[in-house]
């Protein structure tokens, strides 16, 4: 039997993972905090408890007894992540998890990694063996919970995958982030404000890094993985194709706000190891990405009154 | 008030900390495991805890409420330490213990490090920022909590020290160690093989150890430092130095053991940190150290029975 326990399946990211494993075959148990997420979580499993409880991730696969373990959740409240202490009670919290499915007889591991684990790359490009200088908190704890988690599967007999996950957009993103703000002032005819756009990321639409992360755990690739599109793109290109996608390019403001004082010029990943030897590529283009970004944004803002149906 | 919080106040290097805590004003409270270390612990007030346990750092910070922090304590089980999971375990409790420790108010705090968070650096010689490449996963353990420790600290306003301990020995050393079981053979007159040693190291007492542990933690530096000697020696000229310090040089064997097929040939500390902006140099030579500690093995294998009471 295939038994997996999957957090963070409530997350941006994480949400799709459900379907997906259920699809392969595995029995799915999702960990959520509160009934709310249980009821949004199904049709797998859920069992509710709170991670950051001590004791709770050894309670949790005890009762589950899984034999695969995707370790998505985490604290992610905006403008308050990069600094929070919750991010060295996640570490904690995730090295008992992984402790308890090694000693509970637990076979192979996807955890969630971010490219903020990198810092900033000299040449912008990240590769799995760039040297990792992360420049805060959130950053310090993803990788130093990367190397402890891959050193301590080694002890346990555990195969695990650690995906570094880069820029990510798609249904269900926060408001204030770059793709969710701009569209949803697009599409109500609000000027929408941004950066000079010059700026180079690697952007993935969230269902297929979700699927990414099921094809890792699915498969037996250890070690640091990125996980991107692998097509580099600059800001300005990604909201003028929103742009497009609405109709309105006169409302998009280009220089209007400053970007951050360290923002880097390019921050992309080289996914050749996704790719090659996990032998993964998206299913979607950022086109079509962005295009069912843009339709589930109207369909959200139509159904909470906010645009009118017929607009 | 100066309240101090030590953990690993009865192992080989913390033994010494409670007194020279105390001398320096500290009201002294140690946690130990067990009822017979607390009564070894003595004059330092003693908290029985497995801080291991969930729950448990915290539990001891609200109990003490210190302005101090002094963290030594660790798993050190010999064969062992290097692959122990629980290495895994102290990473989480030492994190717990931190974030109690500054949420209760807690000022200023110094952590026990170790050389083995280099690796083996190319030239043999380890500063505060050579990158760390440990080999094991003590070494991933110790340099991920150090890492993160220095990050937690800085969002909790605790002003936090680092202190790498390179090669120690000393009164009460485990008897397998170089430098307990070479005097442990020549006392008893027993023949002593050792390696070819010509392997170079940095070797500090460890009465000085806990001496600038005590310093670092009563002062100002953050960050990462290293401690030790400065003085590199061979271990040949460890080894030659007790046979003449108990008149037995003929049974020494040099060569009879294989070294191990990844020790490095040379590896001392940098410790001009410690000394140029610590202000802190050991109060013992390498001849006064292994000379008090021929006569503390002397005198510990008389009262023992295994040596006469006038050999």
């Amino acid at each position: 039997l295939q038994r997996v326990l999957v957090t963070g399946a409530t997350g941006f990211i994480g949400r799709h993972a459900p379907a997906l494993l259920a699809e392969r075959g595995y029995e799915v148990h999702v960990v959520v905090p509160t009934e709310e997420e249980a009821a949004v979580a199904k049709p797998a499993r859920p069992h509710v408890a709170d991670l950051l409880e001590p004791g709770a991730p050894a309670e949790v696969v005890r009762t589950i007894e899984p034999s695969h373990l995707l370790h998505m959740a985490w604290y992610v409240e905006p403008g308050q992540v990069w600094s929070s202490l919750a991010n060295v009670q996640w570490v904690e919290a995730s090295l008992a998890l992984l402790r308890a499915f090694g000693a509970a007889g637990g076979k192979r591991a996807a955890f969630a990694g971010t490219l903020t684990e990198y810092g900033h790359p000299p040449d912008g490009v990240a590769r799995e063996d760039t040297p990792l200088r992360p420049t805060n908190l959130y950053g310090e704890c993803k990788a130093a919970l990367g190397r402890l988690a891959l050193a301590t599967s080694a002890e346990l007999g555990v195969s695990t995958v650690w995906a570094r996950i880069f820029f990510a957009y798609g249904p269900f993103e926060r408001p204030r982030r770059l793709v969710s703000s701009v569209t949803r002032s697009l599409l109500l005819g609000e000027p929408a404000p941004t950066s000079h756009g010059r700026q180079v990321r690697d952007y993935l639409y969230t269902p297929d890094i979700c699927s990414a992360l099921v094809h890792l755990l699915d498969g037996e690739l250890e070690g640091p993985v990125n996980v991107g599109s692998g097509e580099p793109v600059s800001l300005r290109d990604v909201v003028g194709r929103l742009a497009e996608l609405v109709g309105r390019p006169e409302l998009v403001e280009f220089g209007a706000i400053e970007p951050g004082p360290n923002e880097p010029a390019v921050l992309v990943a080289d996914v050749s190891r996704l790719r090659d030897e996990g032998g993964w590529t998206p299913a979607h283009s950022l086109d079509q990405g962005l295009e069912l970004t843009v339709e589930w944004w109207r369909r959200t803002l139509t159904e909470r009154g906010e645009l009118p149906a017929d607009a």
